[in-house]
C-alpha cells in the first residue's frame, strides 16, 4: 500500500494553526491540514436561543460553508440555491455538538457563541480540521470576552477537543485522509476526542465493504495516536 | 441501575414487522420497536439521477419524516415550515447510505428506489427502526420488480442490514434505548450492521461526559447481541 | 351503471373510526373510509395567533398531508419540495373552517387546537374522511383538556360536523366516491354538514359537462342520506 | 334588511368590462364590479406542461394576485414573503378550472394559455369578477391566436362561463356581495355557470350559522338571475 | 439619428400623473410616462423596523413589482417563483433610498411608510416613473396623516425628488428612453434629482462601448433639462 | 479634513493582488485594498444559459458573498437564511456586468465563466476590490482555458477593467473609502472603468445632502487618477 501523498500510514499531513487570521471576530483561526484550509471564527452575541431563556446558561452554535470553488469542481453556492444541503447541515451539527462538549455552559452566562467554519480550499477532512481549528478560536474568543468583563463564573472550558479522520485505504488503516484517499477509502471514520482520551463523537461509514470489529479497533488506535500530536499542535499555537 | 421500562440491560423492546401494511407501494412495512412505529415504503421509478446516467447502475434514495404529533410535543410540520430540518436530513442520509450498502447497484438496472420512512409514533430509536423495517420492505419491493420482469441481472441484494441503538445509561451499557433513556443517556450509539457481522455505520455521540474506549467496546458488543435477534426477526417476517 | 366497487348508488364504503390510535396527542383517531386511511390528531397549545390576542377566544387550525406513497404513484414529499401544494392548502383550509364551525371559540379560552390529518393510504375522499375523523378526535381532545382543568366556560362544542363526497358517475348520482369513481366522475361534490342537517360547506366541481340544478339537488339529497349514517358511526365510536 | 350600498337584494353592482386595457397581452380586460377592479390578461406560449406532452391538446392555467394595497389594510407582498398564500392558490385554482371548462382543449393545439388576474382595488367578489373578466380576455386572445394562424382545429370555445357571488346577509339572500356585506354575511356562495344554465362550480361556506337546503336553493336562484345579466354584459362588451 | 417614437432628442414622453387612483391607500397615483404605467401607493403603519426602535424617527421602505404581462413577453410571477429577482430588489432599493432622501425622518414620528410601485404596463423607464409618481403619492399620504393628527413635528418633506432616464442612442444623448431605445442604447443612465438641482442618485451603465466623460456630461445636462419639466408636472398635479 | 486612516485625499490604500491563491480554480486571486480582503475565483463550465443557446457565444456570470464575520458585527449567513439579500444581488449583478464588458463573448465559445467573489474581511470598498481582483483572475483563467485547447476564436479580452470608490467626506472628495469613511460619507460613488479611460459603470448615491454637478466632476476626476494606479498594479501582478 502506498498513500497518494507518500505519507506513511500513521502520518498526519502538515498542520498549521494561524491565530488572529481576520481582524473583526473575537476568535479567528486559519487552520490548514495539508491543502485543506478553513477559516474558523467565533463571534459573541448577547442572549440565548428561546429554548434556553431563563435557565442561567449560555449556548454555542456552529455553521459551516464552503466557497463554491473550494473544490475540484465548482459547487453551486448554497446562498443562491436557497438552502443548505444535507451534508452542510450534518457537518455543522457535528461541529456544534463537539465544541459544546468542550464547555460548561453554566459558566458562559447569557451569551451565544457563533462558530463559523468556512472552507476556502478543500482536500479532505474539512470537518475534522474545522473542529480542531475552531477549538483554538474558541479559546481566544473566551479570553477576549473575559477581558471585556464577561465570564464571571470562571473559565467555561472543561476540556480541549480536537478531531481527526482515519480510514481503511487499500486494506490498511491510515491516518488523516486527504481527498484522493477519502474518495477511494473503503471506510471513513471521523473521531472527535478530548485531550484526556475520551471520545466525543465516533462516526464510521463503510463506503464499500463492511468493516470488521478489529478494523474499527485499529482505526480508533490510529486516531488516538494522531490526536496526541494534534493536541500538542493546538497547545503550541495557543502558546505563541 | 433500573431501566424506565423495566427491561434488563441487554433486552430489546418487543419488535414487530408487519408486511404489506399499505396497498400501493411495491414494499410497505409497519415496523414497531415498542411504542416507536414507522411506516416504511419502497417505491420504484424508472431512470436514475443525472449523476448516474449511462453508468449501467440503479440507485436508492431515502426520505424520512415524522407526523407532527408523533412526539410528546407537537413539532411544526416541515412541509409548512418550508424546509426539512438538519436532524431529518441527517437521518435520511443515514437510511439511504445504509440501504445502499445492502445492494449491488449494477444489478438494479436503470431504476431508482425511493425509500420513505414516516414515523407515526415516536418513542426513541426511530432511525434504527426505520432502517430495520425498510430493509424488509426493500426485499418485498425487489420481489415485485422481478415479478414484473425487472432485475434481469440477478438478485441485487448482497446482504441483509439492520440497525439498533445502544447507549450508556446511568453508567451501564444498555440495548435499544427508548425515549426516556435516550433523553437521559450519557452516550448514544447507533449501529448499522450486516447479518454477517460487519459494520456499515457506527455513530456514537457523548451527550454528557466523554465515553471511554472500553465503554465503546461494551456498547458495540451489546449491539452485536441485539442485531442477531433483529436479523432473526427480519427473517421470520419475510418467511411468513 | 355499475360502480367499480360493486356498491349500490347510495351505499357508503365501510367506515371505521379507531380512537386513541397514537399515544401522545390529546385526540388521535384513525379514520377509514374503505381503503382511505387518515390519522387525525388534535394537539393543544397555549396562546392564540396574533390576530386574536386579547379577544377572549381560542382558535383551531388544521394541517393536511399525505405520505408520499399513500397514492398509486409516489408524490414528491412536500417537506423536501419546500412548499405545500395548492391542493394541500385548499384541503387544510377546508378542514380548519369546517371544524371551527363545530366550536364556540369564546368557550375555548386562550388555547389553540392544531388538527393534523395525515393520509397514510388514499383511495378517494381523503378530505371528507379527514373532517369526519378529526371531529371525533376533537371531542376526545376537549375531554382531556377539561380533565386537565381547562374549558372553564363550558363545553365549546356547538354541533357535531362530518363530511362526505357525492358525485355524478356515468350519469347517476352516487355516494362516497372511491378513487376509480372520483377520477372518472363528471361532477364531484364535497359536503360538510351538521348533525342537525345544516350545511357548513358545499363544494361542487364539474369535471366534464356542467351539472344541472336537478343533479345538484339529487346529489345533495344523497349526501344528506349518507351523513345520517356517518353521524351515527361517529356517535357509536364515541360511545365505546 | 338594508344593504350597505343601498342596492335591492337581487341587484348587481355596476359592472364594466374594458377590453384591450393593456397593450402587450393577447387578451387584456379591466373588469369592474363596483369598486372591485381586476386586470385580466391572457398570454400565449408554445408548448404544454410535461404531463400533457404528446396528447394532442393544449392547456390553460391561471394565476391570481392582489396589489399590496388593493385592500383597506396593506397586505404583505407575496413575492417578498416568498410564497403565495392559501387563499391565493385556492382562488387561482378555481379560476383555472372554471376557464378550462369553457374550452375544448383538443382544439387549442400545442399551446398554453396563461391567465393572470391581478386585483388593483378590492371590494369583495374578486374571484368572481376575475372569472367573468378573464372569459372576455380569453375570447379576445383566441381571436388573435387565430389571426396569427393558430387554432386550425376550429373554435375551442365550447361555452361562455361567468361567475357571481351570492350570500345570506341579515337572513336574506343577496346578490353580488361587496366587502361590507361579505365580511358580515352568514353564508358566502360563489357560483360559476355556463351561459346555458349549467353549473361549473358551486362553493358555499357558512361563516356563522349553517345554511339550510332552502336557503341554498334561494341563493342559487338568485345567482342564476344575476348570471343572465352578466352574460349579457359579456356579450355587449364583446360586441363593441 | 431618428428616435423610434419620432421624438426629438431632448423631448420627454407625454407624462400624466393621476392622483387618488385607487381608494384605499393614503396616497395613490397612476403615473404614465408614455406607455409605461405604474400604480404608486403609499401606506402608513404604526411602528418602525427593529433597527430604528427608540431612535425617535420614522422610516420609509419601497417595494416594486410588475404584472406578469406588463411586458412584451410574459414574465413568471415572482410570488409563484418564490422570490423576487435581482432586478426587482435593485429597483426597489433605489426607489426607497430616493424617497427617503425627500424626508426628514425625525419629523415622521413612530411610523413606517410603505411605498408600492406596481407596473401594469412597461415601455422603458419604469424605475424613474415609479420614483416620480411615488413622490406625489407621498405628498398626498403625508397630508392625510397630518389630517389624522400625525406629524406633530412639522412637515417632513425636505425637498421634492423625481427621476428620469437618459442614454446614448446611436451616438446621440437622448432623454427619457422608451423600450425600443432602452434595449438598443449604448449607455443607460438613471438620474434622481432634487427640485433644487442636486443629485440623489446617478446610475450609468455602458451596455456596449464604454462611455466617455464628455458623454456623461452631455447626458447629465439632458437629465437636468428633463427634470425641470418633470418637477413642473409634479407641481401641476399636486395643484389640482 | 483629516481622513481616519491618515491618508491624503487622493491616496489609495495599499493594494495587493495575489494570484493562484487557491489551487482548484482556473483563476484564483486574493485581492486586498487595505484591510478589505476578497478571494476572487473564476471557474469554467461547458455550455451556456438557455437564453444564449445556439447563438455562438459564451457567457460570464458572477456571485458575491461575505463570510458571516467578515464585518464588525456578525451577519446572518445567507445560505442559512435561505436567500441572498438585495445588497448581495445588487453587487453580484454589478460585478457580472462589469466583467462582461471586458470580454468579446463571441470569442469565448460555448462555455460559461463563473466568477465568485467572497469577502473574507471587509473594510469598505468590497465591490470595487472584487471587480479589480476578479479581472486578474479572469486573465489567468483564460490562459488556462487556452492552454487546454479552448478559445479557438482568439483572445476574448477586449479591454482591462477595474473599479474604485470615491466619495464626499466632510465636504472633500476622497479616493478609495474605507469603512469608517464610507459609513460617514455624504456621497458614495463607485466607478468601473476601462484602462483606456472609458466608463463602464458610474453609481453615485447621496447618503445625506444631494451632491452637486461640480462635486460629481471632482469625484470622477479623482476616480480617474486612482484608476491609473490600479491598472498599473493589475499589470504588475500579471507580469510576475
Amino acid at each position: 500500500m502506498k498513500r497518494p501523498s507518500g505519507r506513511v500510514a500513521d502520518q498526519l499531513r502538515p498542520i498549521r494553526i494561524t491565530r488572529n487570521y481576520t481582524k473583526h471576530a473575537e476568535g479567528s483561526v486559519l487552520v490548514e491540514f495539508g491543502d485543506t484550509k478553513v477559516i474558523c471564527t467565533v463571534s459573541v452575541e448577547n442572549g440565548v436561543p428561546r429554548f434556553l431563556k431563563g435557565q442561567g446558561q449560555g449556548w454555542l452554535t456552529a455553521e459551516y460553508g464552503m466557497l463554491p470553488r473550494a473544490t475540484g469542481d465548482r459547487n453551486q453556492r448554497e446562498a443562491s440555491r436557497g438552502k443548505q444541503g444535507g451534508r452542510t447541515l450534518e457537518i455543522q451539527r457535528l461541529i456544534g455538538r463537539s465544541l459544546r462538549a468542550a464547555l460548561d455552559m453554566s459558566k458562559l452566562g447569557d451569551i451565544t457563541l457563533y462558530v463559523d467554519c468556512d472552507v476556502i480550499q478543500a482536500d479532505g477532512g474539512t470537518r475534522t480540521a474545522s473542529i480542531t481549528g475552531a477549538m483554538v478560536a474558541l479559546v481566544d474568543a473566551l479570553k477576549i470576552i473575559k477581558k471585556r468583563g464577561g465570564l464571571k463564573g470562571g473559565d467555561p472550558i472543561k476540556q480541549m477537543i480536537a478531531a481527526v479522520s482515519v480510514g481503511m485505504y487499500q486494506g490498511v488503516p491510515v491516518l488523516d485522509l486527504d481527498y484522493p484517499e477519502d474518495s477511494a477509502a473503503e471506510t471513513d471514520l471521523n473521531v472527535v476526542m478530548t485531550s484526556s482520551g475520551g471520545f466525543i463523537e465516533v462516526q464510521g461509514t463503510a463506503e464499500g465493504a463492511p468493516f470488521q470489529p478489529e478494523e474499527l479497533n485499529a482505526m480508533l488506535a490510529l486516531a488516538q495516536k494522531g490526536m496526541n500530536e494534534i493536541f500538542a499542535l493546538q497547545q503550541a499555537a495557543l502558546a505563541d
